[in-house]
Formats: C-alpha cells, sequence, structure tokens
C-alpha cells in the first residue's frame, strides 16, 4: 500500500508557486490526491495544503522505488528557502497522540470518544485527566486510563502533576473537553497551539465565566460556541470552529445551557478534525482553515 | 368586516392571569385569534401578546352591538391595576408611521421597500432621510419623498432638521437603514425605543466602526447582523433580531463586506416585521420576542 | 409540591375557545404555566396544548382542596363535546415507556441514552430490542436489559417476539433508531401512532433503501433525516421533526453517510422530545407541532 | 493590467495530472491565483478549475511576452489529449450575456437585477423577456429592454419569438427568474445545459405545480428552493444550488409562499453565481461544484 502524507506551506505570495510545489512532489514520486490553496488579497501570503500518496516498501513503484521522506525534505528545504516559506510534512501512518482534560460534565468527553471510535479523528487517545472523579466511568467503558489531580495541591503542583503525565504518554496535544480551569501562561506557553479548548460562547464576545448567562441578560438571538487554541489570553486564542444555534426568547438560562450542549460538542470535535487533519494555520494571531 | 386588535401586556407572574385577560377579551366581544404568552422563570415576570377579531360597526355582533375600545380599555385598566400589569392595545388599521435614514448604500433600504410593497411590513413610509443624495433615485422609484440634510451644519443643527422632518410627517418609528451618522444622546432619549438600526456585526461583539475588520481579523467563522434599538449606548440597544452567515477563510474581508450585506437586509426586516407586529417586549434592558 | 398536567384539545374552530378552555382550568384550581395555540386558517381547525400546576395531596391549595382528574374530566367533557373537541390530559408524574429498537449502528441509541440520562427525554427506556448482538454492550453501560430477537425465524415470529416484549414491558411507544427491518403493516396498525423511526433522509424525497446514494447521485446540495410515525406504507407516515446539513459535492458517498449520522440522532431527539412533551398533533395525515 | 483565465478541466483521475496541468500553465506565463481540485472516489473521475493571472498587452512580461491563447490551447490540447481530458478556458474579459425569462412576481427579478448592479454576477443582462406586462417598470428601472411574448399564438410560435429574440441580443445563457412555462423538450435540447431556472421545491421533492401546497399538506418541517438546468424532464434537470428554511406549522400555505420568496432569490443568485464562476461542472446527469 501506497504511503499517506500531507505538506501544509505558508509564505509570502509569489509567482510559480504552485508549479514549484507539485514539482517537486512529483519528481520524487508523490501523486497527489487533494490540494487545497488560498492567497490572502488582505495580506498577500500563501497558504497550501496538499495530500499526496507515494509509494512506499510494500507498494513500490514500477522501476522499484519508494518515496524517501529524507530526500524530499533535501529537496524542498531548498524550494522553501527560495520562497521563504514555512513548511512541515506529515505522515499518516504516524498518528498524533492526544489527551483530554475533564471536569464534571459528560458531552464533550463521550462525543470525543465516541466519534474516536467512529474513526472520525485521525489520532490516539491515551489518556484522560480530570480534576474530578465523575467520569471515570466513560473512560472505563472507552478502556482508556484516567487520572484524577488533586487541586487542593494548588495550580502549579497540579499543572505539574499534569504535565509530567503529558510526558509519561507522549502526548503531543492537548484538549479541553469542559475543563474548568484556568491553566497558567506557562503552561499555556510551553503547549503553544498544541492546547485546544471549547468555549461555552460565541467569541469573541461572552468571555469568561457563565457566558450562557451573559448572552441570556445580553437577550441575544443566537448562542455559540468556539473551539480555539488556549494561550495566555483568556479565551482570546485563534479560533478554529465555531457554530450557533438560534435560542426562542422563552428559553430559560438553564435551557441554554441544554441547548448548548450540542454545540459545544458539534463544535469542539469539528476544530478537532481540522486540527488532525492538518487544516489548520495560523498567522499574525488568527487561524486560516484550509480544506 | 371585524377589527382586529393586539394586546401586549407584562406584569409580574402570578395564579390566573391568562384566565382573567382571556375573560375580559370574551366579555368585551372579542374573538382571540391568536394567544402568545412566556412567563420566565429567571425572572417571574409574564409576558402576553393576544390578538382578537371584534364586532365592528361593519360587522356588529348577532345583537348588533360593537366592541368599544373605551369600554375595554375601563375594564382592562382595573384588572391591569389588580395584577400590576402594563399594556397596550393596538388597533390594527391604524397604521404606524415609520421614516428610513439611510446614507449611500442602498441594499437595506431596497429590501425595506420591497418588502413593505409586498405587505410584509406593517407600516406606513412616508419620507426617507439621508445625509447623501445617492439614494434619491430608489426613493423617487417607490414614490416617497425624500429629503438630503446638510451635515455641514454640525450634528445638533442636523438633527433639529430631521426631528423637524420626523414632525412634520407624524413619525412614529425611526429606521436606521445603514445610516452612517451616530445620533445624539438628546436624539435617541427623545426617541427612545423607537429608533431601529441595523449594525453589521454580531454584537455584543464588534461594535462600533468596521465591524466585518474587526471580525476578518479576529479570524471568526460565522458573521452577523443585528437589528436594535439605537440608545445612548453606542450598539448596546436592546437587540430584537440577529442572524449570521458561515464564511471561509479564504474569504476576504472585501468578501465579507459583500456576503454580510445579505444578513443585514434580512435582519432588519425581520426585526421591523417583529415590531409591528407587536411582538416586542423591553424588559430589565433586553428585549423578550414573543410570537 | 404541586401537580403538573398537559392538556392537548383539537377542534373545529369557533369564537370562545380559549376564555372558555381556560376558565375550566381555573375553576377546577389549575394554574397555567404555558400555553400555545394555533388556529389553521388553511383547516379552519383549532390545536391547543395548556401546561397547568395544580395542587396536590403533599401541597393543597390555601382551602385544602386538591386538584381531581376526575372532576376535571367530568367538566372538561360536558366542554369537549359542546365544542367537537378531541381531548387528552397527561400527569406528568406518569412516565411514557419506551422500547428502543436497533439493529447495529450505535449513533442513534447512544444519542438516546445519552439524552435520556441527561434529562431531556420525559419518559422511561425499559427495554431495548435488536435483530443483531451488536449493541449489547451499550445498553448493558446504560443498564437497560437487551433483547436480541431471530430473524432466522421468519417476519411474523419475530413481530411476535417484539410484540411480547412489549407486553411484557408494559411498553407505550416504540422507537427504531436506525432498525433495519421494515415492519408488516400489522405491526404498525397495532402501534397506530406508536412507532417513532428516524429516517436517514429528506422525505418525502429518498424514501426506501439507501437514501445517501440516492442524493449523491442526484447531486442534491443537503442532506437530511426524518423523524416520522411509521406506518403501512413506507417512510411515508406523518413527519414529526426535520433537519439537513449542507454537503459539498467533493464528499463521497461514504462521506454523506458518515456526515448524516449526525443530523439523524439530533432529528430523533427532537422528534422524541417533542412526542413525550405533547407538542404533537396529528391531523389529515399530517403533523401540527404546537409549542 | 494583467488578464485573468479560468481553465476548467475534467478527465479520468490519473497519476501527475495537477503537476502536468500547473506546468503548462506556468510555462505559458500564466500564474495561478487559485486552484480548486477534486478527485471523485466514488466516480474514479478528476475535476479542476484554476484561475490565473497571464500578461496581456498593456501589461507584458520583463521579457516582453504576453501570453498567447492560441498558444497555450494548442499545448493544452496535447496535453489533454494524453489524459482524456474535456476542459474549456475563459477569458474573464469577454463576459457572457444572460437573457432574463419572467412572468409576474417580482423577487427574483430584482435579485437578479440588484445583485448585477452591485457586481456580483460576471455577466451582462441585455433583455428581458416575459409573457405578462407586469415586470415592465422594474425593467426600466434598470434600463434594460423588455420584451413581452404573446402566449395567446401557441408555446410553439411563443418559443420561436423567445429564440428569434435570444439570437438577435446574442444571448449564451436563460435564466428562467419565475416563468412560469414549461419549456418544450425541443427548446431545451437547443440550449443544453445553458437554461438556468429557479424551481420553489427542494428538488427532487415536490416537482411541478403547487410545491408550497405539497410541501405544507405533507407537513414537512423545512421548504426550500432549487437552482438547475431546465432539461426535457421537469424539474429534474442537473442541480446547481439549493436551500431550505424552516417554518412552523403555525405558518399557513401563504406564509409558506411569503417565506419561500426569500429562499428562491437568494438560491438563484447564488446558482448564477457559481455558472459565471465557471464553479459549474457537469458528470452523469448531475454537477459537481468545484470552489
Amino acid at each position: 500500500m501506497n504511503s499517506i502524507y500531507t505538506l501544509t506551506a505558508t509564505c509570502p505570495d509569489q509567482s510559480g508557486l504552485i508549479a514549484s510545489i507539485t514539482n517537486c512532489i512529483a519528481s520524487n514520486g508523490g501523486n497527489i490526491l487533494n490540494l487545497a490553496q488560498h492567497t490572502s488579497v488582505d495580506l498577500g501570503m500563501f497558504f497550501c495544503r496538499i495530500q499526496f500518496a507515494a509509494p512506499s516498501i510494500s507498494e513500490p513503484d514500477e522501476g522499484g522505488k519508494i518515496f524517501s521522506p529524507a530526500s524530499f525534505t533535501a529537496d524542498f528545504s531548498e524550494l522553501a528557502g527560495k520562497f521563504n516559506m514555512e513548511w512541515k510534512l506529515y505522515d499518516k501512518s504516524v498518528k498524533q497522540r492526544m489527551a483530554v482534560l475533564v471536569s464534571k460534565t459528560s458531552h464533550c468527553l463521550y462525543e470525543v470518544l465516541l466519534k474516536h471510535a467512529d474513526g472520525q479523528l485521525d489520532c490516539e487517545i491515551p489518556v484522560i485527566i480530570s480534576n474530578h472523579p465523575d467520569l471515570c466511568s466513560v473512560a472505563t467503558e472507552f478502556h482508556i486510563p484516567y487520572f484524577q489531580i488533586d487541586t487542593q495541591k494548588g495550580k502549579e503542583a497540579c499543572e505539574a502533576d499534569i504535565q509530567s503525565l503529558l510526558e509519561q504518554y507522549k502526548i503531543d496535544v492537548v484538549c479541553m473537553a469542559r475543563y474548568m480551569q484556568i491553566l497558567t501562561p506557562e503552561f499555556t506557553r510551553r503547549w503553544d497551539n498544541k492546547v485546544i479548548n471549547i468555549h461555552h460562547g460565541f467569541l469573541p464576545a461572552f468571555k469568561g465565566a457563565r457566558p450562557y448567562e451573559q448572552a441570556w441578560k445580553k437577550g441575544v438571538k443566537l448562542i455559540g460556541a468556539t473551539a480555539h487554541f488556549a494561550n495566555q489570553d483568556l479565551d482570546q486564542g485563534p479560533i478554529i470552529f465555531q457554530d450557533v444555534v438560534r435560542v426562542k426568547d422563552t428559553n430559560s438560562i438553564h435551557e441554554f445551557v441544554e441547548i448548548g450542549k450540542d454545540v459545544e460538542r458539534r463544535v469542539l470535535v469539528e476544530g478537532l478534525k481540522r486540527y488532525f487533519n492538518h487544516n489548520v494555520f495560523i498567522h499574525e494571531g488568527r487561524t486560516f482553515i484550509i480544506e
């Protein structure tokens, strides 16, 4: 079987970019399956995501050759230097490892685990970490180790425990699935653009605590949720995915919370899908989803 | 033909409200066509909108009697006093008169005039006022007087001119259909909850100028518009209607503006419909749309 | 604590209906919490759903009286006779009992069980029945008995087994949560308007088998799902709830199936919510959802 | 200024397609602005739309060369032959000419003309043809010739008159903006995939007359509209764009019609936009919108 790779590249817009890139892939034996590209007229920047198949040891090409990531990297680095390009190559067979942080509510955790079991999230989930015992049974159903951290010890010790677990389980990315603690700037800096949070409000409105109550008091007619990278500015990191749902003015605050759950879980999973599919580019403090 | 009335009533929630109200209507000869009611568990408040038909001079009831607004008012006032109720009675045959304020862009004005011509806005539109000459031809197409005010004279003189036109045309409510001037607190206080504005952003996010540019820079995934009452706090008055549309990260700021136009015009007209249908209740700084 | 009742009533439209109904409730000691009513101009029919609180043994009114369903029924029957009304009174403390029929796919079953556990479905779920063993573990997680019927025995024997389980568990309503067998007319007649099915297409288009493949081949731009009562006409029973989701022409048939799952589970649960909240009226072969 | 071209190409999927195509563009001096591509796993077909800028007489490249459509066509034809490719090259400066057919209702015509005036439809509209006089004033507002055909003469003579006007005005494509006559198979065959109709129903459900009444009687919960190519099978030609809007069961048939107007006009314009942007590919009886 062929290997599948995804190449992402960003650079200032210039003439001949796509031809140069696609030639480099072709000359290394790659066959493009999917190419999505965007040139921002507002920024003069070029963003590109290419998925390609390439001959592997189990299925070499007619001449017996296989795709060599090392050779490709050498070739592409030269091209990248010329175009002042940032780029990455992902091998589909190497799954990213995601830890899930949770507190007490189960709807986001269930959604992540069910969609993962259904093959819709291209990652591994080796560990679940919580500041409460409540969701241990859910983890058990899905045969994933669950660790409860002791928040009595203080935030610093707590995050040290989390960090230690992330290292132990060789974690690449952290998902906050309604984890109701604020991470320290030290933590988010260390895991820069590697912590994905679901906020139960349509950011940038309704940052911080009790967003549904804020929304109800304001009398908004749609409520939403936002999957975003957590950084040192609370609920202000780059937005990955958002959605809203229409509410009625006859809905209570409690009903906003209930209705919102469906949006939250959907938005979180859609955000994670795009992350693991390498559709997410970050530039000048915002994302560009290229798909 | 029967006359059609709409009754709106708000009061603290109590037992027996609906039976009392519907009895008062029935005993005055009214036949309920439509009743919408909401009790807010969060506020302990009761909101009610009732549309009823009643025998008129042209179609008295079998006993020859007609509905008397004066008698009804006497009866209902007693009941309202008992329940500490705020209420209003609207006669459908008495149309409210709306002035439209515009600047240069035509999409909202066209929408208001086309929907009005199609019978979807239950009001009269006797005058259009602008700080620019550009949309005079649109007004002419629809046979509505158009006045251009001279912003060189300063905001105060300008608003005096507007006020004078509103009085001359016996205006009840003012619609800002992308009127790009900020009204003074004096003006909005005088026309309290009588000025409806369309803001081209999903409030409370993106208040003020250039909301689409703000939204683009933030990388939001949906953009929206908000119809709201204009008051002394810029873009913070009670929200009447909102909607959003999904955008792609490959859209430019310019495309946001283009895409947004459709949302703006739709939201403005939906807000106006609800206003003229007496669905809009204001309580504790927000609206309750009861429909 | 007060008891909560829901009254549903349908009749030809006439003058004085709401006042008569609300008076009957008030005179029996009921306090209306919520009233939704609709008069269809196309049919000349009146539909009404009223939720009211009434003094119970545990909380009698000031005079020591309690609401008597028997007295109310006597009073209301007289009124109903006069207006040629069909009506029902539901006591909120008496939960309906729902059986869930499934085959191999879990997404709808999980959704029903998770929403039920979250308190969003006002019913009991005492049994799950399947023609396959696959979902037994899901039932076990939620501590609900699971029975596998043997389809080798033929449809008649199979449905006899189902019927026997439904009787044994005193079932009121049956939910087909992606149960991939067609029920016989005998069965659906016996359970007339008591079997709720989720069809994975936007009915009335794409009836029958493989609706996503039909939709893909037709090149439709939105795919949907439909919760409806199953009757003897395949996928043609009255529609309870529907929703759609936009697809791209770059989606494969397989992706339609994946994307569709989210719509199916949401639509099924929204349909069930309305059913158990007594919002669903059936008239002239279609539903009227009054909420 | 550079010239802008759009290239569309379809062929069986093969290795090296994108590199070959982009090289051919680059070697002819083209600079790719935008590339969208799709490989259908269900059909094994490749679809590609590429927009590129190329040096024109007014702005030759550094070496003084300009892009020659003739040379490109020679080069690309060779490549196309090798890959068994269907393709077309569009010069953005050559606008397509669209005739609009209407009957009595104005909402779709207004939308087409307003969006065209706003620069959102990349075509010319040299003529409007109707079987009624009603919309002549709208055409006049926008300074477009309006012709009323005489349906008394019979369908054949009528279509002969239309055909004659289409030839006189050198029309490329015909838009039926709520034109309430059925075209003959002879006409649609002659204008194969060149007649775009707006159907006021969510096809393939509710073909033919009175789709809103059909929808109401069926009790559907969303109503829609469909922009599609008209062919000899009534309302069955390839679908270009669709959308729906949620309705309430308290809406009358008349309200369905009113609500539907907004969907119709939006869907028609979105369909036309995609057509004139060359996003619409037709394969095996359905469209693939590649954008």
